[in-house]
């Protein structure tokens, strides 16, 4: 723990601009909430497991999931590390493969599988069977100690990815930690770093040891750095050599393009977008180059060894998604959904934790057989989507195209939704961007939910909604995703402070308002109810 | 057309607040697009049919539907009337019922439906059958004489409406002007005023006079006024003289919350929130008030006079919508549902024309349900849906909550939405929330459009598609719903003009671009394309 510490201090000085946090506090974020822990007695250990409290003016309260992570950390210093303790049982004792499913195949419920089991408020042994199904995945590297983990399956609550990162011509590492705490502070339920540009080692240290939610990468980003650039530079080696840096730092879960095959890249060329995807582009221009199949495809088997020493979730990535709806569902595609599906029985065989990535751009009508297919041919490994936007028309409001495709993907049986920003095909995101896409995919995850009838998914709906009705203005904004916009939203038409209590709003004004009559109604039904039992009672005695 | 200036001009002293024009213009909104117009000859009559042409920087152009409407024109004097002589005539050789329906079943062409023919590219036979048999509808008041004619029907593309008005506590008549004004800027199709306040008969005038799309309007509200506020003073007799008030002015469709029946009333007393429609509200409590039926299920004929007199069209209201998911698919509504159906054939039997709204809050997986049950008990009249929001936890975020609700409606065959703002539940909508709702919307009509196979509808997806793959980064902002704010997004991150021309963009950066290997990999593939063939000729001349 304290080397860790050293290896970010020294990281410091190179850094420079890390200036202090900048962003609102919890407290500041869900008024009336405060962060509490129950504790869950599993084995040795006493595992905190955490939830937000929402705090009601009806002396009720309201219990949610939450990702926010441990708060007033100096981010140089780095957050707590509550599985240091578990790790080093299993190393102690001299395991090799660490992986969830390993264990969950032998019948052994993890300190990750109780904690999750706590936080979705379902049975540890179901979790467990989940896991060794392949069914979900708890994406932990043994060097992310400070993980809250996370579960990621079909049947628990629908979670969602926020992509951070710099490029070659924007961000810091400060602006991208900034963005982690941001954006797990909304919701985030993992965050990928998507970084491409300078000091990429670096950030991604920073990143690690100040999140408690799963951390992905792209690995081949690196990689590709470490040839100048060159796609064609690129080898299996260099390629294992990046996968272990990283997952020495902790990385959670790797995208990795291994289905892209040589066969399939020429199925692109009269798409009308061709490959969109970065780490699919690179792969493709590999395998053209070398006239050779994919190199991450045929060294498979390697890859497995590295993922599973750490236990390093894969996100075997979708290369050949389409970049607009005229390319969706097409030959490349689900050429290579088949080929991800014959890579996750390899990486079972080696017990190593899968998810598979999915689009992309697809309209309505057409996301449905991506689920299915991804069923099929993956086995029911979880699915891992980007969207799908359902419409090309509307840059600058891609969360929102996208987010009504990740509703209808989620509801159907994506296990995790990436989500987009505003930004998306313009630029990067900045901190707005990325409260917007948290929030945006927060609700088509929490929609899907409903829809898919994850148990007690609709509380918070009801709950909010009783307080709607009973004008309980303070209650509805502090159950909403985003209380302070709620609030400051009302408060531009009604900015009394006696008017959150008044029993109207600024639609109707004092003189009518419907949901007032409704109270009438109710009244005057009851009334009526009430004189009908006492006619009937008389009627009866009359009998 | 003088003496309806004279009127305007009348209330322009008294409203004081008029002030000039302070939105952008439609050169503004849409760099690059021009207004024209297709001439189509009807009859005696040159119809003007509006498109929006945006011009490309490779010469080439994309025609799109345009609900701009009439630009430059001062407020105070209205816009022109395109309509005036077309409606001259009919009242001329002295029709009685001037519904589009009764026209359309004798089988006569109207210019209204030879304009939306042309509009919506099918042919005027196809629009003329499908709005005698009560599947589609052109809400058109012959005292609107400002309308350019739109058709709502699911076999159409899909229409969206944006709901403005001013109420009680805020707005100003001119304040409602522009945010028409800036509705159909961004592609409303339909605004309803909803107006609750002060110089309800004013503001509604201005609004009339200076709108190109059909308006509608909740008369309740206005008759609610003038019986002081009191819903149990209300009477047939107000109601009446209210329509033709607001038919004389030229209101093209009325919401009518005529199948709120005495027995369902207290069917909501159990709802977690009630009625929560305010026309609903009002008419349950006159019903519980009197314990008689609803007047305007008693008086419904008499009603239907008025409306065929002026071709207004019944938006036959739901006033028994769920407010919350808790509430959705209930018997309350599923029973005013059944009612309105038996509205609608009475309408029918006076050839008025009939749309059914519908909710309001609803899970995703219990949206189907709604559709269908509209289809099967209304008779394919067109569905006129609130979202329906498919969460109730995101007060601040609702045009996203029902943009995934409206955008799976609408594939499903609802022939219209209309928006929610951001700024639903908490507060009136200010000028930019209407934008926002307008562009959430028209994303979601227009992914149902693509959903449900309207010819044509992916055109424009395909040409943006195509020019983001070819980095014509403007032609990409131009063909967006949304030019200005795309620009603007991309300018954050990469604000000098070259790199608007520029092989990359600021996701990869100058160093690598996924899209430019795509080109990479696409001239490869026709190397080694051209090479086989080589081979493959080579070899037949050996055999």
């Amino acid at each position: 723990m304290n080397e860790e510490k050293t290896t970010l201090g020294r990281h410091r000085e190179e850094d420079g601009d890390l200036t202090p946090r900048t962003i609102p506090t919890f407290e500041e974020c869900y008024p009336s909430s405060e962060k509490l822990t129950t504790e869950v007695q599993h084995g040795d250990f006493k595992l905190q497991v955490p939830f937000r409290r929402i705090n009601l003016t009806n002396e009720e309260h309201f219990d949610a999931y939450d990702t926010t992570g441990p708060q007033g950390f100096d981010p140089r210093s780095g957050i707590p590390k509550p599985r240091a303790q578990w790790v080093a049982v299993r190393k102690d004792r001299g395991d090799e493969n660490f992986s969830q499913m390993h264990y969950a195949r032998q019948g052994v419920i993890t300190e990750e599988m109780a904690y999750v089991a706590e936080r979705e408020q379902v049975e540890a042994e179901f979790v467990r069977s989940e896991i060794a199904a392949g069914r979900a995945v708890i994406p932990a590297n043994i060097n992310h100690t400070e993980l809250e983990p996370v579960i990621i399956g079909r049947n628990f609550r629908t979670k969602i990815n926020a992509n951070i990162g710099n490029s070659a011509t924007h961000s810091s590492i400060s602006e991208e930690v900034e963005k982690l705490q941001w954006a797990i502070m909304w919701g985030g339920d993992t965050v990928m770093d998507l970084s491409t540009g300078h000091n990429i080692h670096e950030t991604r240290e920073w990143i690690m040891r100040n999140s408690p939610v799963p951390i992905g990468t792209v690995p081949i980003y690196q990689a590709l750095e470490k040839v100048n650039g060159e796609p064609d530079k690129l080898t299996l080696d260099i390629f294992i050599e990046t996968l272990v840096e990283q997952a020495e730092q902790g990385v959670d879960y790797f995208t990795i393009h291994a289905g892209v095959l040589l066969r399939y890249v020429p199925l692109t060329a009269e798409r009308l977008t061709g490959i969109v995807s970065r780490g699919g582009s690179i792969m493709a221009a590999w395998c053209l180059e070398h006239h050779q199949e994919n190199f991450l495809y045929t060294g498979f088997e390697k890859i497995c060894e590295v993922m599973k020493k750490y236990d390093v979730t894969f996100s075997l990535g979708d290369g050949l998604r389409p970049g607009c709806l005229n390319d969706a569902n097409d030959e490349a595609q689900f050429g290579e959904l088949e080929t991800l599906g014959e890579l996750t029985k390899i990486a079972w065989k080696h017990d190593v934790q899968v998810m598979i990535e999915g689009p992309g751009h697809v309209p309505m009508h057409m996301i449905k057989e991506n689920m299915t297919k991804q069923l099929e041919e993956c086995f029911e490994a979880p699915f891992y989507t980007l969207g799908p936007l359902v419409t090309d028309i509307a840059p600058g409001y891609d969360h929102i195209t996208s987010g009504i495709g990740a509703a209808q993907i989620g509801w159907y049986g994506t296990a995790m939704l990436c989500y987009v920003t505003p930004k998306e095909h313009l630029g990067l995101p900045d901190r707005d961007d990325v409260k917007t896409g948290v929030i945006t995919y927060r609700i088509a995850a929490h929609a899907s939910d409903i829809a898919k009838g994850i148990p007690g998914a609709q509380d918070q709906d009801d709950a909010l909604s009783k307080a709607r009705y009973e004008f309980r203005w303070q209650d509805q904004f502090n159950l909403s995703l985003d209380p302070v916009t709620a609030r400051a939203f009302h408060d531009e038409t009604l900015p009394s402070e006696p008017s959150k209590s008044a029993h109207f709003c600024s639609m109707c004004g004092p003189k009518f308002c419907a949901m007032r009559i409704t109270e009438d109604v109710r009244a005057l039904a009851a009334e009526k109810e009430a004189e009908a039992k006492a006619t009937a009672e008389a009627q009866k005695l009359q009998v």
